[in-house]
């Protein structure tokens, strides 16, 4: 049972959302940009490195939303998203992602985790400055995100088909779009 | 060093949030509304909170800058800050703000760790839904801040007298007109 009343029914960050929509604002501002607005990496490699950050810190409402946001939209689907889970090391993604995710992981430990070492290998696959921002960022953010919704308690639905659908839904309205139209 | 290329002597968030002007619009927008919009808590209550999970965190910028934003807004000054940080159970603060400091600590340590007694001993002091809230998304979002200015390894100033300064421009202008003004 969630530490405060929500709406009955509404699982995760989407009821803490219709609870306090003045911080739901820029909540679903930043997921817009850092996920989805234009940008080098694919919004399927920015929600994978979304769901891996959340996986490591055993967040099931974000890292079973944001494998299935992953898995819609990039090539391989839920079971390239479920290597990475696994080990980004031995899964089929490129080198450039494999140092950009060894980067998230740092942080998701603590940002003074992140080594001069870590970044230089992300340049040497080709990463950019703001690649390497914004994988910060995602990892970041996702520390907060995260610890939102797990702190608060919010409910989490079991089976991955319940986020499948909410996969559809973001896909094509957008986060900021999707707190718009919540029931659209 | 900064990991990537930033503006020089643009200490912490602020190089940040002029490298990438996209994020820094909703990062801003949360903290103006988290820590400095109409609520039950105080604005220096809530500051108090920020520079506590930043103490956690180890994030000497953060730490040092709401630090004093907490203390320029709260009566007892530097030194309950630093009494609070150092033992909040020990620090002269209200019984309700000692247990949303403490709700602050397990979030930090990781969402799934804040428990039903915590949340109880809150309301037990007067802790209300939105207070609760509020206080679990501070501590996640400077979970957040902490790591972006520390995984991305930008410049802080070790001594006081900076983040006084800060203070006063935070004090009067906010976070959303400090960024839109940030050599008023």
């Amino acid at each position: 049972m969630p530490h405060i009343e929500l709406a009955e029914g509404v699982p995760g960050i989407l009821g803490l959302m219709e609870f306090r929509p003045e911080t739901a604002k820029p909540l679903s501002e930043l997921a817009e940009v850092l996920l989805r607005s234009d940008n080098s990496l694919s919004r399927g490699e920015r929600e994978l490195i979304a769901a891996y950050v959340s996986n490591l810190n055993s967040c099931h409402f974000c890292e079973s939303s944001h494998s299935a946001f992953a898995a819609a939209q990039m090539e391989g689907s839920e079971a390239l998203v479920d290597a990475v889970k696994l080990d980004p090391a031995g899964a089929e993604i490129s080198p450039k992602l494999r140092a950009l995710l060894a980067i998230a992981s740092k942080v998701q430990q603590g940002g003074l985790h992140v080594t001069d070492d870590d970044v230089a290998a992300a340049r040497a696959e080709g990463a950019t400055d703001v690649e390497i921002h914004d994988t910060v960022l995602i990892a970041a953010a996702f520390c907060m995100y995260n610890r939102y919704v797990d702190g608060l308690a919010t409910l989490a639905p079991a089976e991955r088909e319940a986020y499948r659908g909410m996969a559809h839904h973001i896909v094509e309205q957008g986060y900021v779009g999707a707190l718009e139209q919540p029931d659209a």
